[in-house]
Order: C-alpha cells, then structure tokens, then sequence
C-alpha cells in the first residue's frame, strides 16, 4: 500500500484545520533533567492533547477534510488505542458516525475511552491481517471511509502540525526525536521540521522489540513480516511503506531501546518532569538517556506523544 | 507566635526577587474537567515548579532577603518534605548552607530530594513540637537563619508571587482554590489575590483529618493542640496564628474533603489532565468535585501545590 506523502503545505493547510478543535500543547523544560544530559530539551506535551495523545491531530485533519458526501457514512479505522479514541472524538466535533476495530488485549483505559466518545467498537484478533480484514468489512457493510492510523497523508499531515508548533516554542532546535510505530508520526514531522530548517536532525526511537523500522532501514528492504513483542503497545505496528520513504528521504536514524531502558525512563520522565506519559512516549527520552553523548550540548526536541495509561498497572 | 502578613509590595517585591531561580509554571485547561464541573477551570501547576512544589517561591524569597551578614551561617527549617527541599535548593542558588529538620516517617522521595539538593537533615521525633525543639537547637548551634515553612513573612510573600501569575495567565477569576497547611500559601495567595482583584472569592481545601483552620474559623479561636491524621503529608501542620488572621480578614471559606475523596481527585487528575500530583495537591479538586453546583459556571483557579510522589507506593 503506498500512500502520496503530504508536503510542508498540506501540514499548515491541517494546522488551520484543526486548530479550532485541538490543544496548542505546551513545551516543558527541565533543568534536572537538561543537566543529567547536558543539553537543552524541549518536551512537546501531546499527552497534554486532546484525548490524551497526539493522534488526535491526525484524526482531526481526516476528518475535516472529507467533502460533506464522504462524510455522510462516517469514518472508520482501527488501532490499538489512541488513533481510534482520536477518530472517535474528531468524529464527534463533525457529529459524524466512527467506527473503531480494536485487537483483543488492547489496554483496557483505551477502550473505556474509546466508547465514551462515542465510536462503536468492533474486535478482532491481535494480528495486523485480523484488524485490516476487520476493518474493511465494516468499510463494506457501513460504507464508512477509513482512516488509516498512519498510512494515509491527511493523517500524517496533522501529525505534523505538532512540529509547526515545536519550533515557534523553541529556539533553534538542532534535533527531533519522535517514537517510531507505523511511521506516521515521523513522516509528518520529518517533513514539517525540513520544510522549516533543512539542518535539523530527526531521530526515531523504536522498541528493540518492534524494531521493524531499523531492520527496513539496514537492510535497504522493508521487514513485511514480523511479530512485535515490546511493552510499547503504541509502537507495534509494522512501519508504513511511504513512511519507511519519508525516513530514508529524511535521514531519519533510528535508536532501538529495550523495554527495560523505556520504563526506566518513563518512571525518570513521572518523578522528575511531573508529566504522566505512557510507556510508548517514554522511548524518546530513553534513547537520549541511552546516547547522551549524542545530544550532549545540543537543542533536542522531544515528542511525548500521550499519557493514556492504566494507572492501576504500572509497569514498575 | 505571631507574624507580621506580607503587603501586596512585597509580594511584588518577592516575585522580582524571585525571577532569576523560580519557574514561571504553566496554567493548564482540560475540557473534560470543565464538563464534568461546569465551570472554567485554570490549574496553576506549581508541580512543575523548580523542587516540584510551589515552597521554592518563599523559601527563595526567605534566602534572598536576608543580608550578606545574615546569610553568612545559612538557613534552617523543620519540614516533612517539600519546604525543606525549596529551602535547600533556594540556599544552594545563594551558596550557603542549608539545615533541615526532617519528622521520621517523612515520604522517602522527598528526603532524598533534600539531601541531593544539598542540605544537611537533622532528624527528629513526628510531632510539631520535637520539630520546633531540634530546629531552636540547631539555629542555636550553627547561627542559621530560621526560615519557618508558613509563620514567616518572607515565606508568605514568595507563595502569594503564583497568584500574581495566574491572574496574568487567566481571565477574570470567580474563584481561588488552594490547599490549607500551616497557611502561608493560602495567606499569601489571598493577600496577592485581593490586592489586585478584591471581589475573587478564596476557597481553602482542608483534609478532613487535619481539619484544624476550619474549626479554628468555626469557633472563633485557634485550635492549638491537634493531632493530624490524614495522608496529606503536606497538610498536617497547625495553621499559624497570623496566617488564620490572614484567613479571616480575606472571608476564605474552606470546604474539608476526606482521604478518600482527595485519592479518587488525584487518580482523576493523573488520568485526565495527565499531571503528576501528589495527594495534598488534589485537595484542591476534590473540594470543587465535592461542592460542584458551588462552583458550576465560574471561572475558578486551582493552585496544584506538588508533585513530589513516590511513584511506587501509590495511594490507590
């Protein structure tokens, strides 16, 4: 499936979309946390989003932009949890229908979510096969039009407009650091950040159990098959095929972090930046935990990306 | 003991003072909130305050006012956590030494935060007076400077510098919430508040177990002996003498909230506004939660005072 790439002006096209219905979220700095790298960070808090995650800007830009026809039926997507509340609430401000299959074992907070906005909810098996079979089923029987959680420009366009914002909170930022899942988000900040200032440096953290992105990304191939086994159940989709482009067009690297790392840092990100984050947010600080050397001295921006976790489980 | 309470000058005064070591913390609004209450809520997140807790503002202003002469032997306090840690920190950004006088069973996370921060601990028995007594010993020994956690103008005059803040950072207040200790936020929040806006109405939020200001308020005179018996380890200290003045002359109403009512806040401030607040802290909101139709449909102010918590002994 390859998807047209949005350009730096379809990102500030869904920036004024959706900035009637999303949170300009803040940055947050540390001074800990800066001295315990030696750089200056910029957290850019879409746990703060609405929904609780940066998806809802992807979701938001889908939405608003289908003609009045496309949207009669309503949309439909699927997603272990925060792209599919965000559809459900983007849906919600149009007053149109949303559809959401979500694989047995999602977390549990996410579903409640998802319903209270109002989707209707469909399960399937926890494979990649089972929840895109499922998914254009209810396309089919509903005529409702999809929305992919990444592989689709107007998704990765909104995404990106989180960038826009990064760089007017900041100054002279010389890297980006996103988690990497399907791509989506990468794609659309990659593209954002070099629209604006070719030189900064975009990295990617990717669970070294979801590792798909820097396996594609070694071996000049995308992985097609793969069972991810990470904690990080934001970041287990297999990477897009156009989003796999973006980060080699983009000198995308990528940093793989263990489990291990990515809790210890989120449980660093809870006690010291005060900031309830989900575990697959914690992968960015934790691969700037794990290379310091790499960012020492420099302006790094960070994605935390949400903050819907189970707070009765936590992972330490 | 009685206190002289800071004029709105000198509030303005510490907030310059101030400037160059205290964060200028965020406000933050969640739409979610704001339905499930019906007002307009702005919280003041002094969580993400420099120590995670507002005390840095007063202990800050305390360390600063004092002469070349005065500050020569350093500062002492007695404190279960978050003013010690504002002291220690607020004494390293002058270069002098810091004693703090810590209660045994104080929450483990915040007596490291003291030690790394510099300050020598001086144990002692868990009531006020055991804390008074090994404080005077202490001052007598070293020639510190005593610098009371809320019976101390300075101190006072550095916590009303948030509601100058937030009166910039929101739009015509109805309402201040703000948790009640030993009162020295609360006196110098209202004091600050009135000076610029006389008709906003202060409200005090009270664990039920340490309820000591309101029936201090009730019957006409202050209750001096009172064992505390509450999880707010921020909150179980005796409202000072010239703080319950304070309390009387600003017309504070304070609204008690039980242990219960203030976890289920907090667990509701994790999950929605995605915060790191510790258990004082969500007094404030579960005073409002408590007496919503009081607060529906104004525009209210919540001071979220820390967000110093021990991560892994979570209170639900």
């Amino acid at each position: 499936m390859s998807v047209r790439l949005p350009s730096v002006e379809e990102i500030r096209d869904a920036a004024a979309r959706i900035a009637p219905y999303a949170v300009l979220t803040p940055v947050l700095r540390n001074a800990s946390l800066d001295a315990l790298i030696g750089a200056q960070m910029y957290f850019k808090c879409e746990n703060l989003q609405r929904g609780g995650a940066f998806k809802f800007r992807g979701a938001c830009n889908a939405v608003w932009s289908l003609t009045d026809e496309e949207a009669r039926c309503g949309v439909v997507t699927h997603s272990s949890g925060n792209h599919g509340n965000a559809l459900a609430m983007a849906a919600a401000t149009r007053g149109i229908a949303a559809h959401v299959v979500v694989p047995e074992g999602a977390v549990r907070a996410k579903l409640e979510a998802i319903e209270r906005a109002g989707a209707v909810l469909h399960r399937c098996a926890p494979t990649i096969a089972a929840r895109e079979a499922k998914a254009a089923e209810v396309q089919q029987a509903t005529g409702a039009v999809m929305v992919h959680p990444y592989a689709d420009t107007r998704v990765m366009a909104g995404q990106g407009t989180l960038v826009l914002e990064l760089l007017r909170q900041s100054e002279g930022l010389d890297a980006i650091v996103t988690p990497i899942g399907g791509g989506g988000l990468m794609a659309g900040c990659a593209i954002a950040a070099h629209g604006i200032t070719p030189a900064i440096a975009m990295y990617g953290a990717e669970p070294s159990g979801a590792a798909d992105a820097a396996q594609s990304l070694a071996h000049g191939a995308r992985i097609e098959h793969f069972t991810p086994d990470t904690i990080c159940d934001g970041l287990r989709a297999l990477i897009g095929a156009s989003n796999l482009d973006a980060l080699r067009e983009h000198r995308v690297e990528v940093i793989t972090v263990s489990d291990e790392e990515t809790i210890a840092a989120m449980k660093l990100l809870w006690q010291t930046l005060k900031l309830v984050v989900e575990v697959s947010s914690a992968t960015v600080f934790a691969a700037v935990l794990k290379q310091r050397e790499r960012f020492a001295g420099r302006r790094v921006g960070l994605v935390l990306t949400g903050g819907n976790v189970d707070v009765d489980a936590l992972p330490w």
